[in-house]
């Protein structure tokens, strides 16, 4: 069978070595050197290939490479053709350290203490214990509930919002549009780690941003077609939001003279919250193949009725 | 009994109620409102007066109100006077937060970010999982074992290095000065959380720089005695360190035109790491005093001959 591999180069030569090493029945492809395009049976990448069947007529499964699988056009793929979108911890933990990183910061103030800094200005800004910190996830798969269990340790006053409820130790559960608001109006600091779908594309509007407390936070790691870049800019200009951590923005990479880039109160990183980690990644896609070969379930398969 | 509260005017005040709700036998005066000088048994100051004991012949105790008590000039205290440094879960409690803060920052490259930020560049830089980060804390008294903690859980290879070993979960430990070497040469991520003694001023210098592994990052938690201002920035230019975070300086504050100050791989905050929080550190107050007056050991009494 054939692995085809199309994303990152440098990081493609880290899978060959991997899958050589741990499955050497596997033979591994890097696009655009393909082989024999009817070998191709599996297919990871972050954006597969124009008429991929016509091209891999025998594909079997499609892998995205990273956490998401929002940026595939379901339209021109077969509907019978598995999706699968990549769970690995290596992927999880990443997340974990930049939302605690994002939190613990817009909960001290930092953004504020390194604008000063550069304003030659010592000033200490007031605090509030964590306790007193309310932090809002809003979706809870399995970065939101990774993301949550540090933030409880640290004593955070700490809420989920999901499609469906869910029962996290020290966690408050909000689910669905009814409790929306409810959610919102509790969220000091709000994380979006939402999947994109059409039900929560643009979601980070204005409307929403008026029902957060007044000088609250944003942390965005979810996908670029989530915010609303002007309404971000209105609220915080308002101080209807006080900073935001950016880690995604539509399209990417951000253009050039892009208002972002140079906010004081915006943090933007270029999509690096979460990268999948070849040695946990290729873990998890040979345990995935193996599952598929035994005609198992897979972990991570795409839902395309809810779109993820 | 009197307390007289010598510090932050506004934080006072939160101390006044606290106190006449807790403890309304105590009679409480906030300077400069002294009183009768003769009724004051207790002071809790950051900076006390001149001529203290000629001022309040009838001094029982010096509480500091931070968690170091190097302010004061021994030599003008009277030998007997109990000095006690403020040990109190909201002190502990910031400074896990900030240091949490600084390593996950400086792992995932952070400052780097933030300069391509403003550079409007999008360009993601490498990183290794936490497990291959080395943090080593200088200082393992209440607050270094505080900040361990989180650090062992998030993965990172943890060492500390202090006067004697300490046996913690998960970190390795370096004792005395046969073993600075060897603790300095496996820290990625330096964490100052030393008592300023005769022993440890100017501690973080040139010398100690050069024993550090290539692009080791700095944060500085501790005292602004520790750190030789020149040498640090040196030690930036020539790449041997990457970024320092920097919540202490001599003096404070950092006076206009320091270096520090504009500095793309200096973060600087204005001795915020750790605050004294008055409901939990008055309760910590309220329990060394009760100590005391029954004749028992209280917490945080500074050993004069070791210096903390």
């Amino acid at each position: 069978m054939t692995l085809l591999y199309k994303s990152s180069a440098e990081r493609g030569q880290r899978w060959a070595a991997l899958l050589a090493e741990w499955a050497p029945e596997i033979a591994f492809r890097q696009w655009p050197d393909i082989g024999d395009p009817l070998l191709v049976e599996y297919l990871v990448a972050w954006q597969p290939p124009d008429n991929l069947m016509q091209q891999f007529p025998n594909l079997r499964v499609l892998f995205s490479v990273g956490a998401g699988a929002d940026q595939f056009d379901y339209h021109r793929l077969p509907p019978e053709l598995p999706v699968v979108r990549m769970i690995e911890p290596g992927l999880t933990q990443g997340m974990v350290e930049y939302i605690t990183w994002s939190v613990l910061g817009l909960h001290r103030g930092m953004p504020r203490y390194l604008q000063q800094q550069r304003q030659q200005c010592w000033l200490e800004q007031p605090t509030k214990p964590a306790s007193q910190c309310r932090v809002g996830v809003m979706g809870v798969g399995e970065l939101g509930e990774a993301v949550l269990q540090p933030l409880v340790q640290f004593g955070y006053d700490c809420a989920g919002w999901s499609r469906t409820p869910k029962h996290l130790p020290g966690v408050r559960s909000f689910a669905g549009e009814e409790q929306l608001a409810s959610f919102l109006a509790r969220s000091d600091i709000l994380i979006c780690l939402l999947p994109l779908t059409r039900a929560t594309e643009n979601i980070l509007n204005a409307s929403l941003f008026s029902q957060l407390p007044q000088g609250a936070a944003l942390v965005h790691a979810g996908r670029g077609g989530h915010l609303n870049s002007a309404d971000l800019l209105a609220a915080l200009e308002s101080q209807q939001l006080s900073a935001a951590v950016i880690d995604v923005t539509d399209p990417e990479p951000l253009p050039e003279g892009h208002p972002f880039w140079l906010h004081p109160a915006i943090w933007l990183t270029p999509h690096i919250a979460s990268q999948t980690r070849p040695e946990t990644a290729v873990r998890a896609l040979l345990d995935n193949i193996r599952r598929f070969e035994r005609g198992e379930a897979m972990q991570g398969v795409v839902d395309r009725s809810r779109g993820y």
